[in-house]
């Protein structure tokens, strides 16, 4: 199964927007958005991505080891990303009724798969 | 009880290293660290407020409501934060061993508070 398939059982079982696996210049490798949403989960990953990038560069400043996760939690929806590698991250939007310690929960299981399919 | 009582409150409760209450602009209104964990708290939410306020005016362009909780986590340590105003947000850094779950709750639960005590 690919990215798109796997980011698809992940958004369907934590009843998630989208996923997508993304490096932290804003480029997609590959995505699954459910469709009729109304969330533009593409645009919203791409504006997170420069965000995401001085993240990573603030943790690299402060030694604490690798950036592994981030969370961001608004009104309306919320955004759970996981570093895969230096260059990738996988990201997943859930509404603010998702189930986000499912998300979290499989995001990270999914993500030693998807640092070997990157390699 | 003040600011400091309650995240002493907090940080005891969950395993923490340390809580600040601070503005998007580094300064810190109030903060408690406990003491000899070898993590310089200070820095670490000073460094990151620059990326709060990153996130939040990120939020601001993608009009998906106010900035709730941002959580960023590496191997060593995580940072949970809670936005309590316009200019302020509530802080708390755990090891990788700090009750996460938790730490996200009492922070929750806190906020009004910290909120009341802003106006």
């Amino acid at each position: 199964m690919g990215f798109k398939g796997i980011l698809k059982e992940i958004v369907a079982e934590s009843g998630g927007l989208g996923g997508v696996i993304m490096g932290y210049d804003g480029i997609a490798i590959d995505e699954y958005l459910r469709e009729g949403t109304g969330v533009d989960v593409q645009t919203m990953t791409i504006e997170y991505a420069s965000v995401l990038k001085e993240i990573k560069r603030t943790v690299g400043v402060l030694k604490t080891g690798e950036l592994e996760e981030v969370s961001i939690i608004t009104e309306k929806c919320c955004i759970i990303v996981r570093g895969i590698s230096d260059d990738f991250f996988a990201a997943l939007v859930l509404p603010s009724d998702g189930n986000f310690g499912k998300a979290r929960f499989l995001l990270k299981r999914a993500a030693p798969g998807f640092r070997e399919s990157l390699q």
